[in-house]
């Protein structure tokens, strides 16, 4: 008999439903809504998510879970049971009037983010966000003490909330390795890379449009089971049998719209291959961050701009962008893989990117942890971006440690999962390539279900069944390790070999 | 002190919260969900259902209904509690075992129905349908009992759902004036009317959806505050600063997407006019089917089809229809307007549509009321349409009785709502062409500010406040009187005065 542990699979499906409300009408308020349903809408998500917290930190939860510790479960059970309990931990350590704290905070300082970045104005911007910091260190401070002994340091409670599963040490001993690595690569690569040449436009969005839409029927989107729309920032959303996506298209550019539809498409992807048998609850849904951007980046970066995916590929882009129609597929190519240091995260190439990543880690690991003060950022932001990628900031707080919305809303721990998910990208696809040598071949005439079908084995059917660092190990011999990423690097960028 | 009318105030709120969920994950189904979508939608809309009937009529609600009898309300208040109360108890007097015989039946016969309909199958058909009436009318007589003396017949009970505080004693009288003027006048049309001649397209639909758009601006729809979109039978939906209307368009006609257009804007019209001071309870929703009707006939059949306003369309309709370029504005009315009895309802003029509705009316209310059998209905069906239409139907039950979906879904009430509408526009239109002698003028230059301003002062913001009868007496002196309609129809299609 296994009462409790029924009781606890019932109300985290009914929490499911509501979930399952929540993401398309966010879904909505981002894509169909008009500006003038704005009030109404939050309200009843508000409705919703206040509902949905009564739920989940009910007093009977308690006494479910200290009732299933003693039924007789299947394995699996007692991982659904786990994964139930890290929700109900995570919501119900976190009292109360810290949550209206940090919502209220966090909604004027990402509002008054705007108004400082444009303006470039540190000083006005760093009152605020010194609030949501402190703010956010006794949040992680009280989660890292409910959490079980599960937590070494406070930002690993805050990492749990997205990379789940992915330590301090863990990320710690793999940024080290890239970041005595990349600096030198990135040289070597940028000697040896010819200037990039422009592709005139425009582009009409139409066209763009029908241009992703054949992209993501290559890539083994169902358009049975989801959607394609535009919104301001590309993103990827839905449920059981309904994946949404977004992009975003402008008529001077093209790549730009068409590497994002990859890489939403990839996460899409995940979602649509969960198991079935465990939808519904915390243990049916993917594993962490690092994991899900893995998936979008292996479709972004590993597929769709390995070369012999581009050549065949690029006559769709002559067929629909006709401004295209003089540039060949290997031109495309240098086109879509130039790598340039910038000052821009989310403009990064898949070199670069790391870098940034890497220097938001310590700044906001070092924050969590109490190591320093939020009025330290913008000098270890400049000595950072210096000496990564020999790139000037100093006095540039718009485009330097002002130019993301992660901090002022309160996302600590976020960052690392961009760059996780890249060197498990490289990982996992290395396994592939082991498993399909004529896996170039096979990209060359727009084959991908290889692919999807070692990911949909290895990655997508044990949704969250593992913890990442077993979920890797079981996919591909290992925890995450950084050298798959640097191998990758090498060959695609200092060899040209796909 | 009002504590138990404010606990209700606050239950009924929270409910609104859920219904906005409720209404924008419908409308997402019919107009944006992918098919795969549609077992997890449907899941979680069980889900937020289950949870609003739970809140709606949970124990507590009686002692709140009780305690605020005696509590000191302003006389609006005490319409608030009045309507919070309609709205508890009809969903407080159905017992859970009805509702879900009644949810299983509709839902096996509604399916059932799109193939029995298809092969004209009514002996298949017959036991399907009479398990329905037999537990509709048994909801009749629960619901009759429980309306606190306010029925006197248990079809009354069925109407309360839909057409709120329209009678049988009114209906009688009022459709027995129209049974017996409407066919005389529908020969006396036929006799004097053209022959319609047919526009050719193709009608692009993308320029026909150029068209909707143009129309909705110029009827004072605002786009910062709903959306057009398309889906299979056109409908209206949405909520505080949302109204979202659908249409539906075929490439070769034009006119009936562009009719739908108009239909669809009078009902978001009205939604958009509710008081915000209400907003999310009983009392501040639109007052019934049968004067939300009449706001959308107002639109279509009273301000989109006055020869005024079709003159000055009509050079929108050349712009965006090139194929319509030889036709005049007064050939266009002539194809807008002509009457013709045919088989189907929703392909009705306005001039023969109450036709349809009558038979239908005389039928549900004998069922419900226990007067005649579910197999009764083709022999009623075949007098009826020779009588008022001349038409013979007899063994055609796909075009004859089985053609609508509300029976089989189990709505008896609903179908006098449509009639009832076009007269209260008839009777409201009257109105205001007495209190704006230039009606004509204005039309004629596209101006319906005014129109907006009476609806919105007499109809719009009245919402919930009045009952129906009390609603069209303070704004047109009477309660629906049939002569206002037959006049309209006169007018314009015996003397082709607008």
């Amino acid at each position: 008999m296994s009462k409790n542990y029924g009781a606890l699979t019932e109300r985290f499906k009914k929490l499911g439903h509501i979930q399952h409300a929540q993401t398309f009408l966010s879904w909505d308020q981002q894509v169909m809504m008009p500006s003038g349903g704005n009030a109404a809408r939050s309200d009843a998500l508000a409705e919703l998510a206040g509902m949905a917290h009564g739920l989940l930190t009910g007093p009977e939860l308690a006494d479910w879970f200290s009732g299933a510790q003693t039924e007789a479960l299947t394995a699996e059970e007692q991982v659904s049971l786990f994964e139930m309990r890290r929700h109900w931990q995570q919501a119900a350590c976190m009292p109360v009037a810290l949550v209206r704290a940090q919502s209220l905070a966090a909604s004027h300082c990402e509002h008054d983010w705007r108004g400082h970045r444009a303006d470039n104005d540190w000083k006005g911007f760093l009152p605020k966000l010194e609030i949501v910091v402190g703010l956010a260190q006794e949040e992680a401070v009280i989660r890292k003490e409910a959490g079980d002994g599960r937590f070494e340091m406070p930002y690993d409670a805050m990492l749990d909330l997205y990379s789940t599963g992915d330590t301090s040490a863990l990320i710690g001993s793999v940024f080290s390795k890239l970041k005595e690595a990349l600096p030198p690569l990135l040289q070597e690569i940028q000697a040896q890379q010819p200037d990039l040449t422009g592709i005139p436009g425009p582009f009409a969005i139409a066209d763009q449009e029908q241009l992703s839409r054949s992209l993501m029927t290559v890539l083994g989107f169902d358009f049975g089971s989801g959607r394609l729309d535009v919104s301001a920032h590309p993103f990827s959303t839905g449920g059981l049998g309904d994946q949404r996506i977004t992009t975003r298209y402008r008529t001077t550019e093209f790549a730009e719209a068409l590497l994002a539809t990859a890489h939403e498409t990839g996460h899409a992807s995940y979602e649509a291959g969960l198991p079935r048998a465990w939808s519904g609850l915390p243990v049916g849904e993917a594993r962490s961050m690092s994991i899900h951007e893995s998936q979008s980046l292996l479709f972004e970066k590993q597929v769709f701009l390995a070369k012999p995916f581009v050549q065949h590929f690029t006559p769709q882009v002559h067929q629909h962008l006709p401004a295209t129609q003089g540039v060949s597929a290997e031109q495309l190519w240098a086109h879509y893989t130039h790598v340039a240091p910038g000052l821009i995260r989310v403009e990064a190439d898949e070199v670069t990117y790391p870098l940034h990543v890497i220097l938001r880690h310590e700044i906001e690991s070092a924050l969590m942890n109490g190591d320093i003060k939020t009025a330290d950022i913008p000098e270890l932001w400049d000595n950072g971006m210096m000496h990564y990628l020999g790139i000037d900031t100093r006095g540039n707080y718009k485009d330097g440690c002002m130019q993301d919305v992660h901090w002022a809303g309160g996302a600590f721990g976020y960052f690392p999962s961009y760059t996780l998910g890249a060197l498990n990208a490289a990982q996992q696809f290395s396994q592939i390539k082991l498993a399909s040598p004529d896996w170039e071949s096979r990209l060359a005439v727009g084959d991908v279900g290889f692919i999807r079908a070692w990911l949909s084995k290895h990655i997508w059917s044990k949704a969250s069944l593992l913890s990442t660092p077993e979920l890797m190990t079981q996919a591909t011999g290992k925890t995450t390790d950084p050298q798959y990423f640097l191998d990758h690097v090498q060959a695609r960028y200092l060899r040209g070999a796909y």
